[in-house]
């Protein structure tokens, strides 16, 4: 699916630097109301780099240990958009092309490097013309640390 | 800032694959209503891997331009939530210390491979405990993709 080895080399170079790297799957699944999708990955330092990177926000709150621990965080924290991101794998993996169209997030609590953020959502509606709703939640073990939803619509292949 | 040279490398790769890197600076800019940033990043092929790779989105539609083809973008977009991950680094760039509270996007056209993306933010309310709210757009040229808004707090440093 990559093709290009110089991008091949960037995914073997994410697994060596400690990210936890998840082979994309279509499940068997079509969105319909009341349709339930987990996802779980762990957030990792290279995570942090990677997310930096593309976003451009390399603010020392999330690279930087000594400026962090001056913070109310106490220490780095991961980017409020980059736990989010995770939320963008589990429609992914519903059957067709999923197009996302909306999104709200509260960032409830920071989620730090070695954190398993835990993704759960729900399809809650679908209106007239076939667009889907889905509230979002995310977890930190027992603590949520997102709460939202997303409007999506899905193409058939 | 980086600290470990194996992160370092990193960040040499992004850029050797051809990733736009900008350089990280704190504006001296205080957060104020009626206080405009604008901020420009260029969406090259790296950013989608690396963005794929932290979220987990393997998706074909972004990475398989055979398949993208079939699709109603005719070809590879971006995530959404790339794009709007762009939005992150603006207030970063704020004096003190950003914490993102609350994000709501709408995705209203898709950004591709080489696009360079403006976000443009306004602050335009600050509540009594001095939490406060930015309109944000995203263009493409002169094609808005992203209309949203953001919550935010800054702590001092």
């Amino acid at each position: 699916m990559v093709g290009e080895p110089k991008f091949e080399e960037l995914w073997q170079k994410y697994k060596a630097l400690g990210g936890e790297f998840k082979e994309f799957k279509k499940l068997n699944l079509k969105p319909e109301i009341g349709v339930e999708i987990k996802y779980e990955k762990k957030i990792t330092e290279v995570d942090l780099h990677m997310f930096g990177l593309v976003s451009g926000d390399l603010q020392p709150l999330h690279f930087d240990e000594e400026y962090a621990s001056k913070t109310r965080f106490k220490g780095r924290v991961a980017h409020g958009m980059l736990t989010t991101s995770l939320v963008s794998a589990p429609f992914a993996m519903l059957e067709g092309t999923v197009i996302l169209l909306e999104s709200h997030f509260k960032y409830l609590a920071p989620v730090r490097i070695g954190d398993t953020v835990l993704v759960k959502c729900v399809i809650s509606e679908k209106d007239e013309k076939g667009r889907f709703k889905s509230n979002v939640e995310c977890y930190v073990g027992e603590k949520k640390v997102v709460d939202g939803w997303v409007k999506f619509l899905v193409d058939s292949d």
